[in-house]
């Protein structure tokens, strides 16, 4: 009888697609900009992210977190254009502004997860070179969107399912 | 009749001592080390944290996230002493030692906090300077505790209640 090794944890697609069409429609809805997903990547050892990141942690059937983030000028324009104001990095809205758009993005994907999962509050972290360790045992996946004018985000998914 | 105006939100002694509990077990039975609890303040705007962070989010009866963050050199220290091994900022297992002393932490406080809430796995964050914002409604306390050596660490506690 042939053994085969085990593979890896491989990247549910199930789990993904929420979250691309939850982006895109976030940005075309709230924000009336284009968000243009790119080729996604397996990301297999932390490396920095952008400047600002939202962090969302996902429980219950669904383990593990989204990060949301953005390079300094994109976070600022994208949370000046969601407030309906200019809104300056030091301001205390803008936190707030980023936090909220990571929560609708993974709102917008629980939904379509069907799967009974909590979400938790966002938090932001805003400081140049940071780096974010999450779960070993889950893939993570980060999927970059470019934005008009220049602007981009990446979206890293790092969630595996634990029903049944 | 008296219509006083409601107070802000004020700190629940009954959601901060468990963790204050959680830590000073957790480093005196798994690393042999004391942990001085020092003066909590509350922390109005967010603040620069030191250089290692993991955060623990909260959902259910009890929203909000923990953090608990390290200077660079406690850090090492701590991971080194927690996994029995040297282990450099760089090691895939150090983010791993620091997510899973911060799960450990909020671990042993929920049990503790009498409500029914799920905890995230933890999310560790590197970087100098960075700084963490979170929900404007749920008061933030910091509490720093001294190690041994000259170690030092920071709880941030910014979850409420939300039963009943």
């Amino acid at each position: 009888m042939d053994t085969a090794v085990q593979p890896k944890p491989t990247i549910n697609v199930k789990l993904i697609v929420p979250f691309i069409n939850s982006v895109r429609n976030l940005f075309s809805t709230m924000l009336g900009m284009q968000a243009t997903v790119q080729r996604p990547s397996v990301k297999v050892v932390p490396v920095p992210l952008y400047d600002v990141s939202a962090i969302i942690g996902f429980s219950g059937e669904i383990v593990g977190s989204v990060v949301v983030s953005f390079p300094q000028k994109t976070a600022i324009a994208v949370a000046s254009a969601f407030a309906g104001a200019p809104l300056a990095l030091s301001d205390p809205d803008f936190a707030d502004a980023i936090g909220e758009l990571a929560n609708m993005i993974a709102g917008g994907a629980k939904k379509d997860l069907g799967a009974n999962a909590s979400i938790t509050c966002p938090s932001v972290i805003i400081g140049s070179g940071h780096v974010i360790a999450r779960l070993r045992d889950v893939p993570c996946l980060a999927i970059p969107c470019d934005l008009p004018d220049g602007g981009a985000l990446v979206i890293e998914i790092s969630i595996k399912e634990v029903k049944g």
